[in-house]
């Protein structure tokens, strides 16, 4: 059985949006946290796995958000490596309020890269131990992100503190960049309730960032759903699809 | 004497940038934190204030900077109302690592300001009480920010998450912005030793600000001075000055 870490954290007025919610790039950033203070306790933290030439990437989310942290609330976040296969492992965060109740489960994919090359590499064995994951043959498939048919974009340039203590765009940025296209209406209207999104390809300091969306609602069931694609020039970085409902 | 109130915080890499080291805006946030929990605990927090039809401004920081926060440390985040007058309410922070050794000073000036006229109001002895802070008749007066001779400028759209969950554009955003028009070679090279910053008007979601700067070399001294003016329009919103000197 996969090792569970857990951290708890309090929601600080900085972390949230005007809906005094937890916003989704903060969300992502402690979660991150979650999984690289379970690595430094294994001994196997950014300094074991740089030292074999090799960095974590991560290549998919899958959220499904029951509700977002609210400000000042105390929320826990666990983590575990549940199974990995020859190139992808699969680690699972959950979010419980301080009743244990499941607030968001995350679904995530990670793959090894060689630093010099840029390459994915195989799973490494003495990296991947000590999480007592489950190994597994099949690889998993995420529901495919439809395609834009009418976009609209939005330029965002890559700022010095879009990088992190971790030296690269960090990837909760990504989500400012896709969020912040939708109005303010829509933003404190709507919340999300899922996110389907794959990174492709890494973005670096001074990219300028497309950022193409859009927006179907569906009046009758108070949702809408948007698209997003995130482009370097022509080249394709990132694709997400969020559901999200009427705020109650 | 006036009250000391205090936070440990431990330095997340999401608040740190490449050098590792925690970033002005992060270290701001989380003393803001400091003083909203102080005034928590006095039943003074922003419930109180605004019942009253009031809400706090800041208008100036000084900062002293000996080193900034590094990646993982544990760190003491201190604050006191030291003082207040017709006016102005004057508050302290300091930040010390685990040993007690100082790291950061920071003076800033707060003033109240009536939430329907917008306009600073005296400064009401129900809610300055409970902090203990002494009243004076003097008026503080900061070092005079330089003039911009020679500027460069590059404009920032105010974006839906630059606000936070007291509802307004986060102060700790005009470090972004007035950070990131300095290039990557010149933030990885120098830190900065002293900042002086004065707020001037609101700034309000959808605004383009126009970050002006300037920066003047003593290459002999292995010092820097950049100078910051921040517009909406023709209206100046911000102006600072920053000392900055080679890393070690």
């Amino acid at each position: 059985m996969a090792q569970i870490y857990s951290i708890m954290h309090q929601v600080a007025y900085y972390e949230c949006d005007i809906n005094q919610q937890m916003t989704l790039p903060s969300l992502i950033q402690v979660m991150i946290k979650a999984s690289e203070e379970q690595s430094d306790s294994l001994n196997r933290g950014s300094a074991f796995v740089n030292h074999l030439g090799l960095g974590w990437v991560i290549t998919n989310y899958e959220l499904t958000i029951q509700r977002l942290p609210r400000l000042g609330e105390t929320i826990r976040f666990s983590t575990k490596a549940t199974a990995y296969n020859k190139f992808f492992c699969y680690r699972d965060f959950y979010i419980e309020d301080e009743q244990g109740n499941r607030l968001v489960t995350v679904e995530s994919v990670f793959v090894l890269m060689d630093l010099v090359t840029r390459k994915i590499k195989t799973v490494d064995e003495q990296v991947i131990a000590p999480f007592e994951s489950e190994k597994i043959n099949r690889i998993k498939r995420f529901e495919k992100i439809p395609a834009l048919t009418n976009p609209t974009s939005q330029p965002y340039r890559v700022r010095f503190y879009d990088l992190d203590g971790n030296q690269h765009v960090n990837n909760a940025i990504y989500f400012h960049w896709m969020l912040d296209v939708l109005d303010y209406e829509f933003l404190t209207k709507y919340q999300p309730t899922h996110v389907q999104i794959r990174f492709d390809k890494e973005i670096e300091y001074g990219n300028i960032v497309d950022s193409a969306y859009q927006v179907i609602f569906d009046a009758d069931a108070q949702t809408a759903q948007s698209i997003h694609q995130m482009k370097v020039a022509d080249q394709l970085c990132c694709e997400a699809v969020f559901t999200w409902h009427v705020m109650d």
